[in-house]
């Protein structure tokens, strides 16, 4: 079963979110741990930005913690993830390197779950980023060449987000109790412009999957988040999903979707790997402080392409990975 | 601490390697599960044949185990590790990407044996492989351009390996019960020609955590296997460890030395994830078979590079992830 059931139920002990200038204008802008409105953090290029983000995100939420962690999962949509591993190279904690596309925030949680579960290691870090400009140079064309967006585009998150965890059931109520692996799925689509598309087939099998092997429903949980979906995305998701047998309610959210406001001009809504990892290590988690949510779904989307496999005339296979977040009595 | 002590001992149940017709002359040629002549591999592109060659190690060693695996954790050296992920499309079970460059076979055997460890599932698979015409497309040049190797090159094997592991104690004797996990080690390294020196300070950094928090030393193994260091990288290592009072013995092999014969032209050996992917699911499974080997530290070394970070002027981070293999009595 691909259903992960955690019996330890490893505790989050701290998080940080550090975003970019436009996203501290949307309106999740007061929820981030911090903001950097330069777009170069200082560094050189766009790519030692983004490294120095997952830098901020890890070290902050280190030092919320107050630990020192066993291992690090991280990964990012970088060549070889290049963000990731150069951000370890300074932080010298044993590293592991993870991929799920846009995935990636619910995937490195759910490794570092199970790691923590397992018992062989006492606390980890679960991180995850993006950087427009670096995703824009990477996927599409620099921004200096001025390329014209079209309408079902997305706008990839400048940040990061990283969540620590630990064994230890005495340092918080807050748990991830089980989760989803996700499968990789593939209807065809071929518009790279159009990622909702591509990826809600995959959200739709994992979250069946999840309400399945659990045996709940999505009215059981607070909310339930995707992770970028956006507005066409999310649509396909609740279609999809009716025919599976699950209506999704008002309490479906989705990252891409509240973390810019229509007026920023970002299309379908915000994507990258940055996207679901600052909202979740920030707005949904103060939710948790606040006493509104008890039980989260905090699934992320990704897309498993690359600029080689759209120029040999490949679809796009999706993933998503699903996480319960829950506060625990004991 | 990050040495992981299995108490579950994940089994290994079942293995494959797939190789190409250059590593099939060289000294461990009888030893892959399958040999596949065409660099092609039926497909139109190299990158399809890279793909192919992860379906076929993956569904053969299923196939061996007789199982449904649970999960698939694979990785490979493709920008987005288009190859892992485009195989699983087709394989159509759950994955979770990892990426530990050429340490990736040695990253998903110690994340899949966590998770088996752990509980939450009961069958994994482990996989890595690489391509060389890939692999020089992307790292260096098209294989057309007839670029120049420099003397201390190595050459990226065109394979992959494959590894079943169950939580069911009683389908074999072999099993993983220990590991160690890589940090990231930087000695300022920036020729992309030179790996095996890049790579062997975070290999001496991991055996020197692994033997001191195992209590153990190398002369307590059957047999110490690097992953692809090479000529230079193996010597390096051997110096280094013996600066952290660990002397390496005849037991200790490198992967990307062993692969190949000095009149194959490779310079100083193999490299690629597939290196030590197909050494370990061919020539070191046959030896634990054979009754020549009980216990063996396997230790898969990765380059943590992106052409893009070379090109700002970055140096080559290093890592470096150590699995122990045994034979166990109960």
């Amino acid at each position: 079963m691909s259903t992960l059931i955690f019996k330890n139920r490893p505790r989050i002990i701290g998080w940080y979110s550090v975003a970019g200038k436009k996203e501290s204008e949307g309106p999740l802008g007061t929820t981030f741990s911090r903001v950097v409105k330069d777009e170069y953090f200082g560094e050189k290029t766009h790519e030692g930005a983004e490294r120095k983000l997952f830098e901020t995100a890890i070290q902050g939420a280190i030092q919320v913690a107050k630990v020192q962690p066993d291992i690090v999962f991280a990964g990012d949509l970088l060549n070889q993830i290049v963000s990731s591993s150069f951000a370890m190279r300074d932080i010298g904690l044993p590293y592991a390197g993870v991929y799920g596309a846009c995935s990636t925030m619910a995937l490195s949680l759910l490794v570092a779950a199970t790691f923590v579960d397992a018992g062989v290691v006492q606390t980890t870090v679960a991180a995850a980023g993006s950087h427009f400009a670096t995703a824009e140079r990477q996927y599409r064309t620099p921004l200096e060449f001025g390329n014209q967006r079209p309408p079902c585009s997305q706008w990839t998150v400048t940040g990061a987000g990283a969540t620590v965890l630990s064994a230890d059931s005495k340092k918080s109520r807050l748990a991830i109790t089980a989760g989803t692996i996700g499968r990789v799925v593939d209807y065809g689509v071929k518009d790279v412009n159009n990622m909702g598309a591509a990826m809600a087939p995959a959200a739709a099998d994992t979250l069946a999957r999840h309400f399945k092997n659990t045996n709940t429903k999505p009215a059981d949980y607070d909310a339930i988040f995707s992770g970028d979906l956006g507005q066409i995305g999310e649509e396909a998701l609740r279609d999809l999903l009716k025919d599976k047998g699950y209506e999704l309610g008002e309490n479906y959210h989705d990252c891409g979707k509240l973390i810019y406001s229509v007026d920023q001009k970002v299309d379908m809504g915000g994507s990258g790997c940055g996207c679901s990892a600052v909202t979740l290590n920030g707005y949904i988690m103060d939710k948790f402080q606040s006493g509104e949510y008890h039980k989260v779904i905090f699934m992320a989307t990704g897309a498993l392409l690359s600029p080689t496999t759209c120029f040999q005339g490949e679809s796009i296979p999706g993933i998503a990975n699903a996480v319960v977040i829950e506060e625990v009595t004991e």
